[in-house]
C-alpha cells in the first residue's frame, strides 16, 4: 500500500544495491556525455528481472542532468540533441512516410502533471498538410507526418486515456505512438533532473495517477515509447523513506544507540509495518513538488519538445 | 467563394424573406417564453428544402435572448433552464442508463473559438464514476453516464475532429454525442444572444472554419446534437454585406439617384461580380469578433453547461 | 529552520494545546452555524500573546466546513453567505461610496497558489463604471467601488508584492484593501477546508513563501483584510511532522517500548534536533498538495468570490 | 467617428501619399537591412507635423518583415537581433546599473490583445536578484535591473492601466519604462508583419482600446519606449475602407463609370457622410483579425522578448 513508488526504472535498480541484493536479468549500462550529461541503460531481460523490478521487460534509458534545470538556452539545446539520438534509437526502423502520433499525457490544469500537454503544444504538428499537400508541402522531405493530441485525465473526460488513444489509433493509423507524461520519483533529489525513454510505454499507476491502464505495444498494436521527467515524488514516499532513514539512524549512530533500544533488530518488513501504522492513510492523495515548478515546467517542456522535433525532421542527427 | 456565411438555420432563412422568395419544405415556428426569450424552430424537412438553405434536413432550434450578454446570473439561470428543454426534445429516447458524450469543438486559444472547450470545462463528468460504483454513486439514480472531450483543432492535432470523436465513439460506444462549437453569423447584431440547437450535427464549414468534416448521425452512427453560438462573422460577409447595402442605397435613395446613375439594373449576380473584384482575397483569413469577446465566453459557456447538467441530471425538468 | 509552520491562527493555537502550555492574551471563541460549518475566533491581544503564537495582534476568524471541496452549488452558496457576513464584521465602518481594492496574492501558473488570482478573475469590478457614470448606472446604489489586481510573484516582476500594491494604493487612494492568498497549513487535513479571514493582513512567511513583505495597515496606511485557504503544507513541515509522530510513539507504544529505549527522556528539543539532523535542507523548497486540487481550486475560488461580491453589492445579509 | 484608425506611424503617413498632400515637419527614411527586413523611420519634428499626422512629436520605427509570420526559428532570432538594436538607439544613455521596467499592456483573455502578457511572461527578471545579491550574481555583469507587469485592463482593474504603471513606477523608480502592446493597424496586410518602436509611449486610443491615459515622459516622469505588433483592425476602419475603395471604383471604372452616374463628383467629405449614415454604429464595438492568431501571438511575442532580453544582457549587439 505505502511501498516506495518510482516511475523510474534506474530508481527501482537502485533500491536493490542499497539492500545489496543482486538482480538476474537485468543489465546496465552507463556513459557520460558531453554538457555534464549521464546516459544510463537499464535493460530488463527476462520475466524474473521484471518482475523484481516491478516493471516490464524492455529497455529504459535515462538522460541525467544537474543542470537541467538551469536557465540556458544552448545547454537545453545539447540536452534536446541527446534526446534525439537516444529517441531515434528506440524508435522502429523508420520506413519512409512514417507516421507518427504523439500523446501528452496528464492534467493540463495542475502544473507538474502539465508536461505532457506542453510538450504536444510546442511540437511541429505536420500530419493534415503532407496528407494534403504532399511531402515535399514542408521543404524538408525527410519530415515525418506528425500528428498529436492531449486526452486529458478521467475526471475531466470520464474515460481512461487508453480509449481515447486507443480510439484514434485506430481511426488514424499512425506507425508508432510516443506518449509523453509526468513521472513520480522515490526522491526530491530527481525531480526536474532527468529524463526517462523507454520502449515499454506507460504502465498502471505511472505518472502523477489519474491513468490507469496500459499504453503499451500490446494494447495498441503498434509500437510506443514512453517520455517522462519526474516532476513529483508521492507524499506517502517522501514521508515513508525520511522515517525509514529515522529507524536506521536511530538504529546505527553511537549517539542513538541508547535511546533506540533493539531497533537494529528490525527488519524491513517490521520497519514499514511500524512506519503503516503511523503514516495517515489519506496521505496517498498528496504529492510533493517544488515550489518553482512553474518555471521547471516551462524549461523541460521545451526542451524536450526540441528533441521530438529534431528526431521527426531529421535535422541535428 | 465570397458567399454571404451563416452557420444560423434562421439567418439562412431571413435571407429569403428579403429576397421574397418562397421556400418549400422549410417550416418555421415562433414561440415567446417567460424571460424574453424567443424561441424559433425551423425544420427542415425535403431535399429540396435542404438544397434552397445549404443545409441538411432536420431541426434547427433558435433561443434568442437581447439580454443573454447581460451580467445577470438568475437571468442566465432561465435561459439554461430553456435550453435543458430544448435539448431534451431533440434527444433520442431515453433508455435508463443511456451515456453521451460531449464534445467540445474549437480551439481554446482563440478566444472566440474557445466555447466548446470551456463547456466541457464545467460539465458534470460521470462515465468513470458509475462504471466503477454504480449509478446510486452519485446519489442521483437519473444520472446519465457522461463523458467528454476537447479534441483541439487541426493545426494542433494534424487531424480532423471528426476522426478523433469516430475513434472516440467507436471505443466508448456512447448512446449519443453533443457537439458544442463556436458559429459564424452573417451579422454581429446576433453574436453571442443566439444559441442554436439542431439534430443534424456539424456540418462542413460550421465553426470559425477548422474543422471540416461532418460529425453527424452517418459518419458516427449514432444521433449526434449540435449545440452553437454564434461568436464571429467572417471579415468578407461583413465587408460584403455592408457594400451590398451600400449600391442598394445608393440605387434607391432620392438624394442619391443622381449620383447611383443605373446601379438599381445591377441584379444580385451583378452587385456580387462588383464587390468581389473589389474585395481582398485574402479577407477571407480574417474574422470580426466584439472587443468584449473574453467575458461574453465567460457566461455563455457556463450558461450552455448549465443547461446541460441539467439536462443530464433530471433536474430543473 | 525546519520549525512547523502554519498560517492558521487557529493550527497555531492548538499547538499549544497539545503541549498542555497556556497562552494568556489569547482568546478563543466557537460557533457553530447552520450547513455544518464551524466559525472560530482567535483575538491575540497582547504583544505577549503575539510573540507566543508567532502571530501580530489582531482577530483571526476561521470558518471550518468539511465538505468545503464537495460539488455542491447551493452549499457553497452558504458559506459564501457565511464568508460575507464574517468580511462585514471586520470590514471597517462603511461610509457611503467606500472604495475597496482586491487584491489576488499568488502564482496564476502554480496551481495550489492560484486562489488570489482566481478569487480576482470573478470579483466585480465597478470602480470605473462608476466614477464614469455615477452610482446609478449599476443599479444598486448600495453597490461600493471595487477595483482588483493580480500582482504577480517576485520571479515574474522582480518586484515585491507590497511595492506594487503600495504604489497602487497611493495613486488610486481606496479606503481599504483586501488581499487573497494560499495558505500554508500544519497538517493536510485542513486543506482546501478552511478559510481564515483576519483584519491583520499578510504578514513576513505566509503563503507558499514568493512574497516576503508586510501587507498591512502599518505598510498601507489603510485597512487590510486578508482572506485565504490553506491550498498547501511545506513539505519539511509534513515529514517533521510524521517523524515527531514516530518518535512519540515509539516511546509511548507498549509493543515499541522496548524497542524505542529511553526515547521518552528527549524533549522537544531534542527530538527537533534529531529530526533535522535527517532532514534534507533542499526540503524546505518543496511543497506538499492534493492530486485533486485543480477541481478544489475552482470550486473554493469560486465561494470566495461570491462572498465578496455579495459583501460589496449589499445583498444576501 | 469613424475616422480611419491606425497606431502605425508608418500608415499615417500613407494616407498622405495617398492623398497627395505634402507634410512639414515630418521626416521619413527608409533602409533595408538583411533577412529582408525594412527598417523605416518616421520623425515627427514639430507640432504642426504631430497634429496633421494625429500623433505626438517623436521617433517611429518600423520593422517590416514579410515573413515574420513563417515558423521558422533562425530567422526569428534575426528580427530580434534587428529589434534589439532599434531599441538600443531609442533607450536613453545608459548609466551603469540602469533599471527598466517592462510593462505588458492589454487583456490576457483576448487572444490579439494578449501580446503584452505574453512577451512580458518570457523577460529575464533580474531586479530582485540583483537588489539581493549584487550584480555578480547572475553572471553578466552588464546585465540591468529589470522588472515587469502586467497591469490587466480597466474591466478586470476597475482602474486606469496608467494609474497602476504610474504607482509602481514611484515606488520601485525604474529608470524607464518598455511598455509592449498590441496595436491597430488600418489595413490587414499589415497585421503581424511589422513592429513598431517608438520614444513616445502610448497614447489614447492605442492598443485595441482599453486603456486610455497616455503612458508618456510625460505622464510617468521618466523615458517610455513603447513597442507594438498590429494585430487587429477595427471593423469600422476596414468596412469604411473597401466601401470607400467601392465608390472610388465606381467613380473610375469605365466599365461603371455609367452605373456610377456622377460619383466621381464626390468629394472625401461626402464619401465619408455616405458611408457614415450606412455603417451599423455598433461595428465600432468589434475588431477584425486573423484565424490563427495563436499561433502568431506565440511566435511574435517570443520575438520581441527575445529582442529585449538581448537589449538587456548586453548580447548580440
Amino acid at each position: 500500500m505505502y511501498q516506495v513508488r518510482t516511475d523510474l526504472a534506474l530508481e527501482a535498480r537502485e533500491k536493490f544495491e542499497e539492500d545489496n541484493v543482486e538482480i538476474k536479468g537485468v543489465k546496465l549500462e552507463t556513459e557520460n556525455v558531453p554538457g555534464d550529461i549521464c546516459i544510463t541503460r537499464v535493460v530488463i531481460e527476462t520475466e524474473n528481472g521484471a518482475k523484481a523490478m516491478g516493471k516490464p521487460r524492455g529497455t529504459y534509458v535515462t538522460l541525467e542532468a544537474p543542470n537541467m534545470i538551469e536557465e540556458d538556452d544552448d545547454y537545453h539545446r545539447e540536452i534536446s540533441v541527446q534526446l534525439a539520438k537516444v529517441i531515434r534509437q528506440l524508435l522502429p526502423e523508420q520506413r519512409e512516410e512514417a507516421s507518427v502520433l504523439v500523446v501528452g499525457l496528464g492534467n493540463r490544469e495542475v502544473t507538474p502533471d502539465a508536461l505532457g500537454p506542453n510538450v504536444v503544444d510546442n511540437i511541429m504538428i505536420t500530419r493534415h498538410i503532407i496528407k494534403e499537400f504532399g511531402k515535399y508541402a514542408l521543404g524538408n522531405e525527410n519530415m515525418r507526418k506528425i500528428s498529436g493530441i492531449v486526452p486529458g485525465v478521467m475526471a475531466q473526460t470520464g474515460m481512461e486515456s487508453e480509449e481515447i488513444i486507443k480510439g484514434v489509433v485506430e481511426e488514424t493509423k499512425p506507425d508508432c505512438v510516443i506518449v509523453v507524461d509526468a513521472l513520480a520519483a522515490r526522491s526530491t533529489k530527481r525531480l526536474n533532473r532527468t529524463i526517462q525513454i523507454t520502449d515499454t510505454g506507460i504502465n498502471p499507476g505511472s505518472g502523477v495517477g489519474n491513468h490507469r491502464h496500459a499504453i503499451n505495444k500490446e494494447s495498441m498494436g503498434i509500437p510506443v515509447i514512453a517520455i517522462g521527467i519526474p516532476t513529483v515524488v508521492d507524499a506517502a514516499t517522501i514521508v515513508t523513506d525520511t522515517m525509514s532513514d529515522l529507524i536506521t539512524a536511530m538504529a546505527e549512530s553511537s549517539r542513538l544507540k541508547g535511546l533506540g533500544g533493539s531497533l537494529e533488530t528490525l527488519d524491513e518488513m517490521e520497519k514499514y509495518e511500524l512506519i503503516r501504522e503511523l503514516l495517515s492513510p489519506h496521505l496517498n492523495a498528496f504529492f510533493v513538488t517544488p515550489k518553482d515548478i512553474d518555471e521547471a515546467m516551462k524549461r523541460l517542456s521545451y526542451t524536450i519538445s526540441e528533441g521530438l522535433n529534431m528526431t521527426f525532421s531529421g535535422k541535428q542527427a
